[in-house]
């Protein structure tokens, strides 16, 4: 529809306009695990809308939309999710439809409970932001040679822990592990004092591959159902210890937090923009031209315990990626890895070039030295016990505007 | 029974004797994916054998019997899997049981299809061969300072990918990547033309955890259900360009392998063995008494096309592990992680000190450079198209030996 107009109250400022409509699973009193769309303050209920005949026109088993998890609506494929977005965007803009003379298919999203909205068989963490990879690697490396000599031939990622992504909302407890303190050469055990967050965005794989096949990069999108705010907890002194030769291990797999709603990729079509120019130019099977990347504000705030207003410490934009989606599925599967529906591909901490756009805070901070201070006056080196951190993400033109909604988690103090 | 003596043909040297009876995922003609038992040449269908009543005395659903996996069944703990062994075990032992009176509950193993034994959540895969470390290092990094400063002090391990398992049989499909050609400083992209296997053990998580708590390592071995054999191909070309900063990715992702027949770790208790001192001591949460470790010997054989005899090209042991599996368990949750039943934690390339006790091509040839020399006279620097590599494991004590039967795959030539 190029001019939807729904007949229910959105406000101005919603993440879920009526041009989003992501999905995502959600709970409520009498209503089981369930796939729901989000509209300004309401989410509709796909199950019972369906049972009330909204998706008549379509042939596909409808058990799908009472799943515990998006993996099997997903796996329909786009035309299908594509047209229950449609179906579902226009009796949101017509009054006669069954979501407004049906009680019960709108549910206030204050009422509703959000689960994690796909089973992730594998999670893939990339290291895509020219920014955040130099910063790092000035840090932790060499000032003078911060990227490695690959970084800029491909885009360069590891394996990550499946089990402990969660929804937004989950507490996240801080880790125990082999720490080297300061000034020591030997590792003594306890809470890692360097807790930290990195903003990233992931997408969900939509189109399962076969071994041994390949995606080309021309083709990668189609495989992308769509994306999420993803926050990749880090213990920073875990890290440091355990990570040669093999790579982060326990200092990130203690938890990952997602935000509840997947936002499809053809939503994001109006934001799309060029990337940054590559150079030196990637080889032939990492070659997209065109606009690969996409125009999402994103942001952090912190908000401690007792204060009742977040203080927001970075702005960045997901615009700025090197290495895009496409680039990054493609490379997955250069070796023939094969995907799965509900894979998830998380594109590595997102970091602008100002003091006030990294990503995490190891950069914030320049590894704890220069502590950031909070509105309330309060100063941080590290996360420290109850501090609730909030990533947001939305993209907006010509008064279109969607968004992520937030990526919640508040930090509990670590177990004896 | 301290000493079965079953009623049906048992060859002499079978790994899978009377003591030994490892569960598996097999079909056959007329019968789906279900669970079964291997004994002897044949296997023993436990779907069938408990509708004919052999587990009346049992309260569980037997509909996880005729699973797809074995994680339902492993879910139902220890205690039932266990009597599930002993009343196969008495049911072998008595002639008058189904197993002897009713046609079709023992299948020729030449009959059946073996399938993924358990749908594999996570996977992580250790480096725990101090030997193997020690090679590597020397090679890869620093003769003199061969392993890092944290190998000693925790099980160095990293995740890798789930989804690209596959059961013994399936065959491998030589992977592309970027590769930089010696002398040159620029990758290219094109096949592997350094492609290896690695010789490891694997278990089987038996007991999921919830995130935020962490198993202590006196009772990791509760969580332990079994043990297979896991081939870790790798493509040491592609790996050594990725692997900085953050690990091994697309060099290990294409493919791994492992042994169709899970062998419960109550199989192997007649085969306990002390590891290696550990000097230094592990900090206390890592700190195991008694013996850990299991004295499984190993080898690996190479076939190559159109001869019909395989060369053994190395033999090893499960029982020289620095770090053991109670060690890795324990580790891996010490952050809090959680575990869900069905995950696969691996050894890593499991390698003696001897020239033919290596676990890896990439240890044998040095990196190449001193080819091997098969049976049949022909060399190998890295493995070459439709090479099948075949791994095999077993232990054996007074007059007892159980076995894990063959882990093996072919090179297919890669895709253009």
């Amino acid at each position: 529809m190029p001019n939807p107009k729904p007949w229910l109250d959105i406000p101005h400022d919603s993440d879920f306009s009526i041009h989003n409509l992501p999905f995502g699973i959600f709970s409520a009193t009498g209503k089981g695990k369930r796939v729901g769309v989000a509209i300004g303050e309401y989410v509709v209920d796909l199950a019972d809308a369906a049972s009330e005949g909204l998706f008549e026109e379509l042939q596909f088993d409808f058990g799908v939309l009472s799943s515990e998890y998006l993996n099997d609506f997903i796996s329909l494929g786009k035309q299908v999710t594509g047209k229950v977005r449609s179906i579902v965007q226009f009796a949101l803009c017509d009054q006669s439809s069954v979501l407004s003379s049906i009680e019960g298919l709108l549910v206030e999203m204050t009422a509703v409970t959000m689960h994690m909205p796909v089973k992730v068989g594998d999670y893939t963490d990339f290291y895509s932001s020219l920014e955040h990879a130099t910063n790092v690697g000035k840090m932790f490396r060499d000032p003078q040679n911060a990227l490695l000599s690959n970084w800029k031939h491909l885009p360069v990622g590891y394996h990550g822990r499946a089990s402990s992504i969660v929804v937004s909302g989950t507490e996240i407890r801080r880790p125990n592990g082999q720490i080297v303190p300061d000034g020591q050469n030997e590792p003594e055990f306890g809470p890692t004092q360097k807790l930290d967050f990195e903003l990233e965005m992931a997408f969900v794989v939509g189109k399962e591959t076969q071994a041994g096949t390949s995606v080309p990069v021309k083709e990668a999108e189609d495989h992308i159902f769509g994306l999420v705010l993803f926050n990749d907890w880090s213990a920073r002194d875990i890290q440091k210890w355990e990570y040669q030769p093999l790579g982060p291990f326990l200092g990130k797999s203690f938890a990952s937090s997602i935000s509840p709603w997947v936002v499809p990729l053809e939503v994001l079509e109006p934001f799309r923009i060029k990337g940054p120019e590559q150079d030196p130019k990637p080889l032939e099977y990492l070659q997209t031209g065109g606009e690969k990347n996409f125009d999402i504000n994103l942001e952090v705030a912190i908000q401690t315990k007792g204060d009742d207003k977040p203080s927001t410490i970075s702005k960045t934009n997901f615009n700025r990626m090197y290495w895009n989606m496409a680039q990054q599925l493609a490379h997955h599967t250069s070796n023939g890895c094969n995907l799965n529906v509900g894979d998830m591909m998380a594109s590595g901490t997102i970091s602008g070039s100002d003091r006030d756009s990294l990503g995490c805070m190891l950069e914030l901070t320049l590894n704890g030295a220069i502590p950031i201070t909070l509105n309330n006056g309060q100063k941080r080196s590290w996360l420290e016990d109850d501090d609730t951190v909030i990533l947001r993400g939305f993209a907006e033109k010509d008064g279109v505007r969607v968004g992520f909604g937030e990526c919640v988690g508040r930090v509990l103090k670590a177990l004896e």
